[in-house]
């Protein structure tokens, strides 16, 4: 805490992702090295396993060494918020201070050298589907003489469980799936065409990572969120329109999203946050009890979708309707516990703006070519007047392989 | 293969669910000791590590001590194939041959004496939705007025995700679960009521679960079945019905289903299934070519329901529409990857006859009450004239907690 306000002595370019206030944590290997768990600073990546046996994080944490010395953060986002937060103050401590340049700089990495892995196992995937804005979009496009938003969306946060096995990291390739659409004829009597999505499209997403596990049976209220979740990422629900739509009834979306989901490669530990913390929307009618939240949970993220190179909307994370404690009260309000490493994704983040739009679905297309470069920032207020990011969440559309 | 029509030097009782042809895989504790990977046979269970600690699977698989050594099936089930066969045609050959009498005893525990725990670590959950007398079923009592099976669900294995991180083992008590109904009046103007489910279900379900992964962007053809699947499980999806129709438009069942889902004990290997692969029910309209399968793979499972002790139903799994290689198959081919654990299951079993309905949606009731016992069986031909089984997948329903 003494340290927030304070300049490390590492020099950190203005305007950095990464400076002080952030300190995301991620898993990379340098060149030839194994991978480690790591938090950037600036240009570079700490090694926190170099820290941890250097004795530099004694007291910060509990065995500092068994939970940093892996290859996943899985050991450290199980281990709780004492330990994140002991963790956190003693890295800025360290880096903050002059006097620990020298047993610090050791474990120092140039960042761009770094392989970046995916940074923990992924248990269960949930998506939700929380932006009033992308909803009733969706909901006219699909239903146009209905009611854009069905009569529960108001009551409770929709959502439904996606693929964790497919979870990737940023960088990672994305081979254009395969699969059936909808037929042009009598869908009952002319068969499918089986083949390459002609609707490749993209979600902008933003995903809270659960650490601590809950226990099956024991709800988690929205008071708790801070003890049994970890960070915060960036993510891209990537999704092939044309093979949604043909198979989500009665059951919902399947392998027109099961093909991929791509994250950032760095985890803003909630911690990072606070000063993004901001006023949701008004929620009417008052949803029930459970749903009620006593602090405000909107969080500040400008985010940005690029594809080749060109921004193509600028989706405000601010807008969503539903909100992180939210959503987990709700995930879990029926007993479900969740396991250290389980992903709760926002659904796609859209603002009421025509700029603001998350996916091209609602953009009016086009759909994704072969090649094109897709990626997904987001910038949220630090402490300090600081910026913090989640480094790209970026992948490039590759050929479907051949049948 | 030589130990296939031998006996055991070990007395299996007449009518005994773990004959020799059986040998489920499983992991037990037993009283005041760690738990282990352990073969049922007969009322023993023999314990894996134990043996191969000894000595006595050398050559059989690469590495026993390392791979059956820890506290769960996952080294084993990502083996393969080959580790697969060679582990069983020695344990077979070990318990047939009275020569090994001396050296495998001390590796034998009472069965009944063992608690026993969730045999892997479950990767994804995907629950088909594959009976096409369920899915007409269901049709008719949800949508009255249109054709009970919508346009797509004979062109492809409808599924979708559920929750892996609550998939338990048989015997562990499942708490009412708590969550939002639809409310009497205009749902968009009255609050949903929000308590314990009035509508508590089973769903009958047999899962194949995934040993070997495969690679993300490679499907998994339906001849590579043997190649990636360790072994089949009986499964209930509990469900709240109540919970379930309020929530589940537009992306599918989520806290209605989420809360619990229970898995028998053992995990009987797909060889000791051959020989109940039987011919499916004729597929009309002839599915797309990735969805064929060159060998007949309905299974002539028989199940059965049993609740408070009485027979509720009995759903035969060799009349399901799906078969096991065409749901691996489409579960893959957007090139989605599989783990280690990965759960596949049928959906609902129910067949053509009044007694054969696998759920209490489908009886007509009543829903399940506090306190009541549920267990499912099933039994399949195996070699030799035997019968085989996996255990009883049991659970018994506690009340819900207090809020």
């Amino acid at each position: 805490v003494a340290a927030q306000g304070a300049q490390s002595w590492l020099p950190v370019p203005p305007g950095s992702p990464f400076p002080l206030t952030n300190l995301p944590y991620g898993v990379g290997a340098p060149p030839g090295g194994e991978p480690r768990v790591v938090a950037a600073l600036g240009d570079h990546a700490v090694d926190l396993a170099a820290l941890a046996r250097s004795g530099s994080l004694d007291g910060a944490l509990p065995d500092p060494v068994a939970t940093l010395g892996g290859h996943r953060l899985d050991p450290l986002m199980a281990a709780g918020p004492d330990a994140w937060g002991g963790l956190r103050a003693r890295l800025q401590q360290l880096l903050s201070d002059q006097d620990a340049e020298v047993a610090v700089s050791p474990a120092l990495l140039p960042r761009e050298d770094l392989d970046q892995l995916l940074p923990f196992t992924v248990g269960d995937y949930v998506d939700f589907y929380s932006s009033r804005d992308h909803a009733e979009r969706v909901g006219q496009l699909f239903r146009p003489d209905a009611e854009p938003l069905l009569a529960n969306w108001r009551w409770l946060p929709v959502a439904y469980h996606g693929r964790g096995g497919t979870v990737v990291v940023s960088g990672t390739p994305i081979h254009r799936p395969v699969g059936q659409r909808q037929p042009s004829g009598d869908p009952r009597a002319t068969p499918p065409p089986v083949g390459p999505t002609a609707e490749l499209d993209v979600e902008v997403e933003v995903a809270f990572v659960a650490g601590v596990p809950s226990r099956l049976g024991d709800p988690v209220p929205t008071s708790a969120f801070r003890r049994h979740v970890f960070g915060v990422v960036l993510l891209n629900d990537w999704s092939a329109r044309d093979i949604q739509s043909w198979e989500y009834r009665p059951l919902g979306p399947f392998l027109g999203k099961s093909f991929a989901t791509t994250v950032s490669p760095w985890v803003v530990p909630l911690a990072a946050l606070e000063h993004a913390r901001t006023t949701p929307p008004r929620q009417d009618p008052e949803p029930p009890a459970y749903l009620h939240v006593d602090e405000e949970w909107a969080l500040d993220v400008e985010l940005e979708l690029e594809i080749n190179g060109a921004v193509v909307s600028r989706p405000p994370l601010k807008t969503m309707y539903w909100t992180m404690p939210q959503q987990l009260a709700h995930a879990t309000v029926n007993g479900a516990s969740v396991r250290t490493g389980d992903v709760f994704a926002t659904g796609t983040v859209s603002g009421p703006g025509d700029a603001e739009r998350g996916c091209l679905l609602e953009v009016g297309g086009p759909y994704l070519t072969d090649g094109d470069e897709v990626v997904i920032r987001g910038w949220a207020p630090g402490a300090d007047g600081t910026r913090i990011s989640f480094g790209d969440c970026a992948g490039t559309v590759l050929p479907a392989r051949p049948a």
